[in-house]
């Protein structure tokens, strides 16, 4: 089956909308933080532990298991689900991201995009029709567009052709998209252009994708130009489909981008900073290695409920931190995943109570969004 | 409470023993591989793995614990099961054998052992008082006497010194022992010498420890020698105390030393091997980043009941490993913990039918011992 989005409360004051997202592997809830599984694996976590987040869907990425194992392992296996043992819904994006980051600007051709390998520095070919092959044989449950992500800033000129090529590429992959169980989403780009944002924004919605996502975004600009990117986009796009905003993990930008009208995040931020020792608290980001936890007896957050805080203390995983033992990353991860989505949590209860903005001043007020260590 | 080992039946055409051994934190079976978790956690792994893989006592290490995060802080996190939030029997090892591997010959005085620490480089001075003061603050079920630990070869004359300093040593740690929780062992030195070893045994059981170890081993010399050691010093410990082999986890060595009358064993090696993409299976260690492995969709081992083989492939496994992935690490200890716990299971079975060398024998037919790839 496609997904089906089904909006169940709009907030009066905002944009912010509570629902639910049917999908071949069941149903959740929007908001949402989607975890990010890169290589087939949420890095050092079970599935076990990310169900016990919450977590309603995780992301896994289309270029790094093209390059490793293979889509054709995968699709051995019996799909990217079984491979990875995780048994709840799954998002595999384009590969768009991660090939423009390795490939020069006269390398994105009409056809394509060249580019070399980031392991072995082998030269690579990707095009929308293969990028939409490798991910019906991944067989996620919702599959991305390829489309073009440029850096930022780039010139008017630049970004409307580029939307345009995005546009032709959406297209081509649209029409040799065959699986019947896989959603299919379109990315809206356009950078930091009012026109083109709206232009890609309907554009792609005529060519009528299961929901709709906003790329280029987390690419370099200031928060300011990230939230205009999601306002340009979302007064076109449908009400009955859902949004997902690309790349954005920091609390703030959660809420702000909730209250914007977006429904699902991704990001790899809360399992980064856990492995160099950070935790996402309400105070604003901790870094559990500092010489104030050495005898700190308390969990991360006294009124968490995830594995973590439940069982270890600040100074234990001080500790870990210090000696060099993974098993830091691993507590630091559950927690710091759990945290984003117990955000999201409360986003839908302050969406259905119609006081998600006073939800956004109480977090701003405790939250410091301080420099992390990593 | 002090442990207390209940022999429950010896094998007829063997050494081997069948027994429980009562803790503080419950009751388990002997023989027994004990996982080793040396700076308060087994790498990588949680508490809830550790149970299920049926581990019935863990090692922690004085010497890692003492530099960090110090003895003080454990203490006042409520002793090491607290601070690590584990809850079945731990020993911790006295520091010995890591300190001796820091020291030069000349460090060693009567006093104690001068040597400088591996983090930092600086001087540290280990006594058997403080070894015994730190373990008593880490409030471990079970600790360990200082001794010297020679390495491999040494002369007569060198290790009749060392065997006689080794037991004043015992001696000074047993009178400042005061912890009514905590069991304290003794350890048999004295070599490949068939003499130093009936001496040190001897005396040792004199003073009259909860328990008794054999040390020396796993320093360099070869396994017909290993072997001997522990000939030489078994038949002079009482049968109604447990037996500790330190730093043994072949599953050959495992079997061969049970046959010899040993009831506990602990090693590095599966966390160890694991780490480096190397699983114990019946047919012998398998790296699993080997290319044959890359579309095999069994698990490890077919009969294995642990959490890996019930629920991940060898195909996946591999591509974790080769992905640079951590999970691999953690997936592949689950495994051989669980393979050397269920080998000492069986090793169990096959003491309380008498067929324990029939046992070793049909083990030997299928195990390879091959290199690993470390």
């Amino acid at each position: 089956m496609k997904v089906k989005y089904n909006l169940k409360h709009k907030d009066v004051n905002s944009m912010a909308r509570y629902g639910t997202l049917e999908t071949n592997r069941g149903t959740f809830e929007t908001p949402m933080f989607m975890p990010v599984g890169t290589k087939a694996t949420v890095k050092m976590l079970s599935p076990e532990e990310l169900y016990e987040t919450k977590a309603g869907i995780v992301l896994s990425n289309t270029y790094h298991l093209w390059l490793r194992p293979g889509e054709d392992i995968v699709e051995k296996a019996g799909g990217l689900h079984k491979f990875m043992n995780y048994n709840g819904p799954m998002l595999t994006d384009s590969g768009g991201f991660q090939v423009f980051s390795l490939a020069k600007p006269k390398d994105i051709t009409e056809e394509g995009v060249h580019f070399k390998s980031h392991i072995d520095g082998s030269k690579l070919f990707l095009t929308p029709e293969k990028s939409i092959e490798i991910q019906n044989k991944l067989d996620s449950d919702i599959a991305m567009s390829f489309d073009e992500c440029p850096p930022f800033p780039v010139t008017h000129e630049y970004m409307k052709n580029s939307v345009d090529r995005t546009l032709r590429w959406a297209k081509r992959g649209k029409d040799v998209h065959k699986n019947e169980n896989q959603s299919l989403f379109g990315i809206v780009q356009g950078g930091e252009f009012e026109d083109l944002r709206k232009y890609s924004a309907l554009e792609t919605v005529k060519m009528g994708f299961d929901g709709y996502s906003i790329g280029g975004t987390s690419v370099g600009e200031d928060k300011e130009t990230m939230l205009k990117m999601i306002e340009y986009a979302t007064p076109y796009l449908p009400e009955d489909k859902v949004r997902y905003l690309m790349g954005v993990g920091e609390p703030l930008d959660i809420i702000d981008g909730v209250i914007r009208g977006i429904d699902i995040f991704d990001c790899v931020l809360p399992t980064r900073i856990a492995r160099h020792g950070n935790a996402f608290s309400r105070n604003g980001k901790m870094n559990l290695r500092n010489l104030q936890y050495r005898e700190d007896f308390t969990p991360i957050e006294d009124n968490c409920d995830c594995y973590t805080c439940r069982n270890y203390t600040r100074a234990y995983i001080r500790h870990l931190i210090v000696a060099d033992e993974a098993l830091s990353g691993r507590l630091l991860s559950i927690h710091n995943i759990r945290f984003l989505i117990k955000l999201t949590e409360e986003l839908r209860e302050a969406i259905k109570e119609n006081r998600i903005l006073e939800y956004r001043e109480e977090f701003i007020n405790k939250y410091e969004k301080k420099p992390t260590n990593e």
